[in-house]
């Protein structure tokens, strides 16, 4: 497997995607359940085709997971990009590019008419990447005001 | 029913919800595809049990869209408030803030764990009611940095 390939993951690679979510938020001071508990998780995602997984390069060293959910407004499939990780020592390779290529084309083939997506405002990198491929924060138009994300816990 | 009380959409009043997001992109200019298609979209996700719609005041005058998946992280549920609206005959009179908290209590009736949305930067109004109760737009804490959405049209 060369370093740009990207490959759709099944139950069986359950473990491999743990590790690399479970690494994902460590680096980045996240809260993680743990390799065990996510294993689970992704298996059971999988198992139910609630969740794309796709994995990259030889390691695996980078994982895109993507949701699908039919939309209100066009009852047509809708994709958004969840989760985009590659790991530290392989970055710079292409990897998350051909990641995120991998994931509109996996959208594109469900019958997505759109995909989504949230990020920091000072992740520059994700979303120069994001930019790059022909995502926008922007409303109406490319001048328009920025798009925000919200969230609070549920206690 | 008294003005701000709310009740959960059943599949017979799937054409009241789809009069309100017609309403709804109507009034900000957004494309809707009709009452019509509309109402088959609405019916098809409370049928399926793909969305929780809730419809607030006699009109009814307002609707919030609740959509839930199972999050990566967690295992457990995890809430999207999709759609927010309030007609404008009968804004100021609590109905968006009911209409919220109940869609906050349904989540938690269904074991979610957190709840997200997306606005605008300029919708002062909605930013002001979700940060009221409790939304945060900032990443890790209070004074953290924004957090951006993103989409793409997929051809």
């Amino acid at each position: 497997m060369t370093a740009n390939e990207i490959r759709r993951a099944g139950v069986e690679d359950a473990a491999e995607a743990a590790r690399l979510l479970h690494d994902f938020n460590t680096e980045f001071e996240e809260p993680t359940p743990g390799v065990a508990a996510l294993t689970e998780h992704v298996a059971g995602l999988l198992e139910r085709g609630e969740a794309t997984v796709l994995l990259g390069g030889a390691g695996p060293d980078g994982i895109a997971v993507m949701r699908l959910r039919t939309a209100i407004w066009t009852g047509r499939p809708e994709a958004h990009l969840q989760e985009l990780y590659v790991a530290p020592a392989q970055r710079g390779r292409g990897i998350g590019k051909a990641l995120l290529e991998a994931t509109m084309a996996a959208a594109r083939e469900a019958g997505a008419t759109g995909i989504d997506l949230n990020t920091g405002e000072t992740d520059t990198v994700a979303r120069a990447l994001y930019e790059s491929r022909g995502f926008s924060n922007r409303e109406g138009s490319p001048e328009g005001p920025s798009m925000l994300f919200y969230d609070r816990e549920l206690d």
